[in-house]
């Protein structure tokens, strides 16, 4: 039996491209103690991915060259060197984007039960990351009040699509923003915001104009997922001690050289507001809590979301470049196996 | 008699010039009901004035075209309609550059007792705004605890000197960014800062990397007085949940066109830190608590600080310029009359 791999070949610069990868076939790894063997099914693919790509210092640390491209994965234990881990087992596990993976018993890896979800691809999106990061960015570090309203960018996104709609299940005036008629459109049709901004083609203070419009009470969360101008116009229409729980930055991820940051930073003294970098392994004794509620809530079809799921690990930077292009509607999914051998 | 007043001509176009400002001689103004009469002796001159000039919404509507421009002052009463205030009070209050001013009895107005100071001074320095905004920005909003880094910005200045001198208090080490050697010479000589960075003549990375070495263990809390490329710099260096509190951005207030943002503002992801604004009006029921506190660290000699005083209504362009080119030692007041007449 042999395992193909995607590992990085050299950095890229802006946009990945297909020089930027190899594609390698090897012999399956062995298991140490104490570890098991993946074979993976599901490969989550994230703008954070992209990040880890560069050679920069974040929290985790860069992908190394030579490496396979660092994934959360859903797959099927192989072989197993640990007693909790039997053949057959489903798991969660942070891999790579390769047909088999050797992995720790602890850390990032757990067991998951394919009977509790529809799909099992609903762990890399609701109940993984995609909706731990919406719930807890949200609750936990935008502490959203019912009446307040919470603007949110991506909101097309993953994790924007349930911001919105968590923040309604609060009480919320949920307001997304996001690129093009289509996605403005699935924003209220499909995911209930209460009404939706139009990023493309607007310069800062157009775009904050048409915030402003929007939100004519003010922003009192901005939840943000795209950093730059977005931000830079979302800021301009805080409302005193304003809270901005900070996901991530994808407008930024392909910059080939050092991008100005946004524009407006001077509102968080004028309205003594919060803005606030989180990751969720911060939040991972809220974890139960957490998948528990977003689980009920779906039991309640309280929530509405999306996965697009490409296949074959030869797609993978074509899929993995739908982030950067927005061709994508809802959690980005690349299968790399047949559910069941 | 007369009252001479400086008032705001038209809005000023980068630094402030003579053409900005009129100094006009009128009647004395009349208390109304429940007010009172002041007349001024001490001028605050500070950073935040230059910020109401603007045509810009911020946490003070803007100085109106015509209006004085808008200061703290301490003064005398010289009439009461009032039954607390007797003429001859001393009093704190939010008035303007003007020999007299009208002010409420309530709201920014407050008694002060001359005898608690070593000069009326004071109230506008080290117990006043300037005082206040380093012991609770630095105590409740950036939290710093013992053994951490506490970088300041703008250290020579009369509030990032004090935040150096609270963080040493609370058992921190303290590493001050000014502007030119003499002014570092000062952060460690005078007001006992663990380390200085000079910022002038210095990029971005430049600058990030004199202060990775002047914090070895990072920053754990950073106290911005500047904005734009220190900030940046800062960013950098931050430490996992590191804290930055905002108290302004000097380095943008003249600025004729948008500047842009700091960069690194991805840092606060990558190490999920907080950036917040403050203003000390949300202390307000705090302020026993921190000027009880400052003033026992004053008279236990634990906290030096500087004022520079100028003199004369006439030199108002003058002074507050001073500001900007750095040219004062502490924090900047203007005296427009004697003490007693």
């Amino acid at each position: 039996m042999e395992n193909t791999r995607v590992l990085l070949k050299q950095r890229p610069a802006g946009i990945p491209k297909a020089d930027d990868f190899a594609w390698v076939t090897e012999p399956l790894p062995e298991p140490g103690r104490e570890q098991i063997l993946i074979r993976n099914i599901y490969c989550s693919l994230d703008p954070a991915q992209r990040g880890w790509m560069d050679d920069a210092e974040s929290y985790f640390p860069p992908i190394e060259l030579g490496e396979s491209i660092r994934a959360t994965t859903v797959g099927q234990v192989a072989a197993s060197n640990h007693p909790d881990y039997q053949p057959g087992d489903y798991v969660v596990a942070l891999t790579g984007v390769e047909h088999y993976a050797v992995a720790d018993a602890v850390g990032f890896t757990s067991k998951v039960d394919p009977s509790f979800v529809r799909s099992l691809t609903n762990y890399l999106s609701i109940l993984g990351a995609v909706g731990l990061t919406a719930y807890f960015g949200l609750l936990e570090v935008g502490k959203p009040k019912a009446g307040e309203t919470v603007l949110v960018s991506g909101a097309a996104g993953a994790v924007g699509s349930l911001v919105g709609q968590i923040a309604k299940l609060q009480g919320c005036r949920a307001v997304g923003i996001a690129g093009g008629p289509e996605k403005c459109k699935r924003l209220t049709d499909v995911y209930g915001f209460d009404t939706a901004v139009d990023y493309r083609g607007k310069d800062v203070p157009t775009l904050a104009a048409d915030i402003k419009a929007a939100c004519p009470d003010g922003v009192d969360v901005y939840f943000d997922t795209v950093g730059g101008d977005v931000l830079a116009a979302a800021l301009a229409n805080i409302n005193d001690n304003a809270r901005l729980p900070l996901c991530g930055m994808i407008s930024q991820y392909n910059a080939t050289e050092p991008v100005p940051g946004p524009t407006n930073v001077w509102q968080l003294i004028a309205k003594t507001a919060r803005m606030e970098g989180f990751l969720i392994r911060d939040f991972l004794d809220k974890f139960p809590e957490g998948i528990g509620q977003m689980a009920q809530w779906i039991a309640e079809d309280k929530l509405v979301f999306q996965e697009h799921v490409d296949e074959g690990i030869e797609n993978f930077l074509t899929s993995f470049n739908r982030l950067f292009s927005g061709d994508h509607n809802g959690k980005l999914i690349l299968q790399i196996a047949p559910e069941s051998v």
